[in-house]
This record gives C-alpha cells, sequence and structure tokens, in this order.
C-alpha cells in the first residue's frame, strides 16, 4: 500500500510516506526513535517545519508517538487480544473464572475506579434491556489498568427486579462474577450481541485512557439475554484501539 | 458521561462540551447546523479564536463536520450494520447471495475500482495462509461505495493452488461469490476468524474512503479456514468507521 511519489503530493506528505514504509519493512521497530528533524531536514533538504508535518502525519496516524524531549517513536504495540466469543462461553464464566482474565494471559490487570450503585435507566439502557423508562438498574463501573496502562473502562447496567440483594449490588461479585451469579438468580445469559464502533475520544475519555494524540477509541455494547429472550445487561465498554486486537471465531 | 463544568477546564473546551450535551440529547439532529462563531461568541463572551476551538474539539471527535462556506454540521450518522457471523453463514453464500448485500439492506452498495491479479505474496500474507515465503496468490481488491459515499476498501488473498483457473481469477466470480467457488473447489470455508483494529488513516486511505477530519478506520483482517484446517482466504479491509457498526451475535 506504499503511495506513488506523485509530484502534486506536498513534501512532507512524500517523507512522511518514506518513514511509514521504513516502518512496515521493520527498519524501525517498536519502540525506536525514528529520525529528528535536523535528520529529516540533512536528509531531504526541507525546512523545520517540513520536517515537523512529517513526524506529525505519523503520529495523527497513531504509528509514532513524541516524548517530550526525547524525540518521536514508533509506537509500541503490544495489543491485548480480546477473544469475543471464547471469553464469555459458559465453561469461563460458569467454572468461576473471570472473562478478564482471559483477555490479559500472564500480564498484570488491575482494576480500578471501581463505583456500583442503583440508578434510573436513561431511554438507551431502559430500552436495551426492555424497561420502562426510569425503571430502576444497577450501574456498575470500573476501568482496567494493564502493566500500569489504562486500557477500558465500562458499565454494566442490570434490571433491579433481576438482580434483587444478590452479590452483584456489591462490589466484588464472588467467583465467575456477575454472570455466574445471574445463573444462580435464574436469569444466566445465553445469548450475547456485540456492538462495536470506533471514534475519536473526547477529552474525558481521553484522560481516562491516557491516550497519546492520534488514537481513537472502540465502543463495544455488550446486551445479555436469558433463555427467556429478556435483556439481562448492557455492557457498554470504551476501549484504547492502540491497546486491543478484537478477535471473533466463528463457523460458517 | 457529561462533564462537570470545571473551573479549571479550559473555555473552548467547556463551550464543547455544553454543545455536545446538546447534541447527545437531540437538540441538534443529524444534519443540522451548529451555532457559527458568531453566535458562540456573543453567547458565551468569547473571542472568535475561542469559538472556533470549540467547534474543533467536536470535529476532531468525529461528531460534527466542517462544510466549506456553510458552517459546521452535526454528522449524519446512519451506519451500516454489518452482522458479522449471519452474513457469512454457509446458507447466505451457499443460496447464491452476495454477503456484501446483507449489509447494505434497501440501499445502493456499488463496487468499483476492482482488480483481480496474480501477486507474490508477502510474508504477512504467506504466514496466514500457511504458504511457503513468495507462494503465488490471487489477490481480489475493491471498494464498496454507500449512497455514492465510498465506506469500505478490501483486498482478499487466495493461494493460486487452490483457486487454480475458477471463477475466482475472474473479475465476476458468479453467484454466491469466491466461497460458493471454494466450496465447489473443495476447499468451501467452514470456519472464520476476524479480527478487529481500529486505528486513524493514512493520507491514502482518507483519500480513498473520502474521509472527513476526526474518522478513525477500522480494519478487519478475516481468515477463512476450510474442513483441513487450511487457511483458503485472507481478506483485509479497510472501513470507514462513520459508516459502520459491527454486530456479532452468538451464544455463551
Amino acid at each position: 500500500m506504499t503511495s506513488q511519489g506523485s509530484t502534486r503530493q506536498p513534501k512532507y506528505q512524500r517523507i512522511a510516506d518514506a518513514l511509514r514504509t521504513a516502518i512496515q519493512a521493520g527498519e524501525y521497530g517498536p519502540g525506536d526513535r525514528l529520525p529528528g528533524e535536523n535528520d529529516l531536514m540533512a536528509t531531504y533538504e526541507v525546512a523545520r517545519m517540513t520536517a515537523r508535518q512529517a513526524l506529525g502525519v505519523l503520529q495523527n496516524e497513531g504509528i509514532a508517538e513524541a516524548r517530550k524531549g526525547a524525540g518521536v517513536f514508533v509506537r509500541a504495540f503490544k495489543p491485548l487480544r480480546r477473544r469475543g466469543i471464547q471469553r464469555l462461553a459458559h465453561e469461563q464464566w460458569g467454572a468461576g473464572r473471570s472473562i478478564w482474565s482471559d483477555d490479559a494471559g500472564d500480564r498484570e490487570l488491575a482494576v480500578d475506579q471501581i463505583e456500583v450503585r442503583e440508578v434510573e435507566a436513561d431511554n438507551r439502557i431502559s430500552s436495551a434491556l426492555g424497561l420502562p423508562s426510569g425503571a430502576q438498574v444497577w450501574a456498575r463501573s470500573r476501568r482496567f489498568v494493564l502493566d500500569g496502562k489504562p486500557v477500558l473502562f465500562a458499565t454494566s447496567y442490570l434490571p433491579s427486579d433481576v438482580v434483587g440483594d444478590s452479590a452483584i449490588t456489591q462490589v466484588d461479585t464472588g467467583p465467575g462474577g456477575t454472570y455466574a451469579r445471574l445463573a444462580e438468580l435464574g436469569h444466566g445469559p445465553v445469548h450475547f450481541r456485540e456492538e462495536i464502533r470506533s471514534r475519536m475520544p473526547s477529552a474525558d475519555e481521553a484522560e481516562r485512557l491516557v491516550l497519546s494524540m492520534g488514537t481513537p477509541v472502540i465502543q463495544i455494547v455488550r446486551t445479555a439475554f436469558a433463555e427467556s429472550g429478556r435483556g439481562v445487561e448492557v455492557n457498554e465498554m470504551t476501549l484504547d484501539s492502540a491497546s486491543y486486537v478484537l478477535e471473533y471465531d466463528f463457523d460458517a
């Protein structure tokens, strides 16, 4: 996908293309420092502003990131592989394992900013759960931090009439988490729907996930359905796109 | 997710927050014109630069887009719903239907920039298909245009020794497309893996998909596996994130 060196293309774009090609060819690996403004000025015989723009293009694309005073570096991309279907298999939470532990593998996944509270459902949530508008739901929020970097925050909503006074209303939901508790309540999820979108973050989201410039977020909205067809959970997740590969494996 | 009007937040950010809240509440619908710089200057008693920055925030987030000389508008978001699993069901292509027709529903989906050629697989493709490096593969490229807007481009790679001289080497692969032909060749796909990433587009990609500023792309790499476990196709897709919702439906 190397672009031709069209003469109509601005100089900074051509320099950015050359650097991108070198990164894709492995000449600069993850974490490597790219040539600085002075290097690019000398190599390409361009003004400082042109060199800066070229490096800016790669930062905007999320390929490189600036570190204050140190230069511009190829972004180290060691994404989490989130296996959408396997991680939610009944064998996982039914056996008392955490869904999230499947994503992280051997890496250290910490949970913070946990908040559990009962709220009035807004229209979006109540319609997804088939509840009358203004119905009470339990909202469980948390953030996941991998190797010190926030990678995801999420809020899941569950109907109060389903949850009752079970451990779902507690910070620690116990082995197998929310889904294992739902199953004990006779509302175990048998079907899931995940909807995936991507967009640029708001300032709040960028701060909460410590995103570098030019990094989109991925949004996943999952609805869990019980045997009866009833929606028993809606989970709204916001992911650092640079930290995740989503994988879905399925049969034809 | 309305942020509190912290006094430490810069003014333009607070104006952007107010506009975003109004959009989310439906006060400004898709395609509506937002207040202009002059309006914001009068309403919030700020300088032109501050008003401009506030509108810039919404454009960077992909919520709004500028139209030359006309102002800044709420982006019209009528995404395609791409049902990842159903669309690839054997009943779909096995019955001679196009996978893509499932995405578009009643809307007009045109295909252009079609290119079919035999090439040497690069390392990424050959390893995904379990081929020796440098093996020959057929590469099928195309772009999809919905209601006049390019929404996706893709290249799929299939091993030449599987494809032979079947219709897969032609622009028109016939009813049911590539997968129906693979089935006739004894290599029908029985399993799929889709890997999803998101990032900012390169200049080339932004041009090819006519992306407005602040719009990420979604990348999907699909591998199709035959009964033997062999990889028979790798399809690399690049999607306009503002045009798609990806949906995956599956059982626990």
